[in-house]
């Protein structure tokens, strides 16, 4: 019998690459806004909005652009052309459109680790996008099944692995947020593995829990995840 | 042993209002744009923009927002100032922030049946806007399952029903939209109820299939629903 029933991975920055696609928007952006504003001011602005915001339009790129286009109008006093506007418009598009980016090593991790558990997607951010990104991924077959929520509390963890009928101790979730991945899951009696992404979004950062119990594990990669699973097997 | 292992409902315009929203919002978008366009024009530009926009925003009031903003470049050859792109985004976010009012009659008939059957509910559109609605609304407690799903196909239908062990025969769905709620579910085998909501969106208008094989029921409104399910019983 295995440690765990399920291993569980976040998507965005775990498997495939998101914030890059973010900060390249924001840099963009920034660029569009250089007459208005310095580009300090400009991630400020931007920043408060998106989390004034996050209430009401939740995690995504459409919510992420309706806040880039509040923050322009507050950053140029509402003097902003309705071409820059429409340039605001372009960047959410092609964030929306552009290609699944796998992060190296994933695919063979997946593969590997399907072969002996079953595996869980579980994300956060507009279900049509994330949808697509799944499909696009190449990964879908591997996954017994796919959650998109809104949030990732420990409640939202904890009614999810009541429906799955999995006990949290052997539930093992893998993602690059300690906020949302690993403090969450730890707090209801999981254990978790933290993989943190190139980049870090702001809203992201966090401490890192005094008590572990053994149950927070730290990786540089993913791939050394099947060698950190042999081993919590033993 | 009854007929049905679940009944399903449809949320927006089945359960609660929500069409009423969307057209308050094209009319208050109509007066802003009027230095721009005739009604006509707005109405004809917004909804191709939206239809163009569907692949990649999905639905839901975000991706309606960003259409609208859309559309009013458009419509105004980019002069649209800023303060009226503002009142867009007002506009948006009045409609996620709009309490939920629920449909007359259907409090009692979703306490009535779920005495008897399971129910599910079966929505699309953005999650987080969906799964605060489904907060607000007090219904929660009566569904044994909530699906939000980015779109309603035979595909999306057959795949739910499977996941959750359920015979196609022996799932009733209930909704406003013949598109969305009734049509696949005739298709994959399962009877299905149309209740009409007092506005259309154009999107929704297709032909009532012929073959419908005793599976295919419409009422005037909710209320009628628990004597329709106990004759289909009999």
């Amino acid at each position: 019998m295995t440690t765990f029933d399920v291993i569980a991975f976040d998507a965005d920055d775990t498997l495939w690459h998101s914030e890059s696609l973010y900060a390249a928007a924001q840099e963009e952006y920034r660029r569009l806004l250089a007459p208005y504003a310095e580009a300090e001011m400009i991630d400020r602005v931007l920043h408060q909005t998106e989390m004034q915001n996050l209430a009401v339009y939740g995690y995504g790129v459409k919510g992420f652009a309706l806040s880039m286009i509040e923050a322009a109008l507050e950053l140029s006093q509402r003097q902003i052309s309705g071409s820059e506007v429409q340039r605001v418009l372009d960047l959410a598009k092609q964030m929306l459109s552009t290609d699944v980016e796998l992060i190296e090593g994933v695919a063979e991790v997946i593969a590997q680790l399907a072969r002996t558990y079953p595996l869980m997607l579980i994300t956060k951010g507009d279900l049509a996008h994330q949808e697509a990104k799944i499909e696009q991924s190449g990964l879908k077959p591997y996954f017994r099944s796919i959650e998109v929520i809104t949030d990732k509390t420990p409640q939202s963890y904890a009614a999810l692995l009541i429906r799955h009928h999995i006990e949290p101790e052997r539930f093992l979730m893998i993602g690059n947020s300690l906020r949302s991945d690993v403090l969450p899951v730890l707090e209801i009696g999981g254990q978790a593995v933290h993989v943190p992404y190139a980049i870090t979004w702001a809203h992201e950062h966090v401490d890192v829990p005094l008590d572990q119990q053994g149950r927070y594990h730290e990786l540089e990669h993913l791939g050394q995840l099947p060698a950190l699973v042999r081993q919590l097997e033993q």
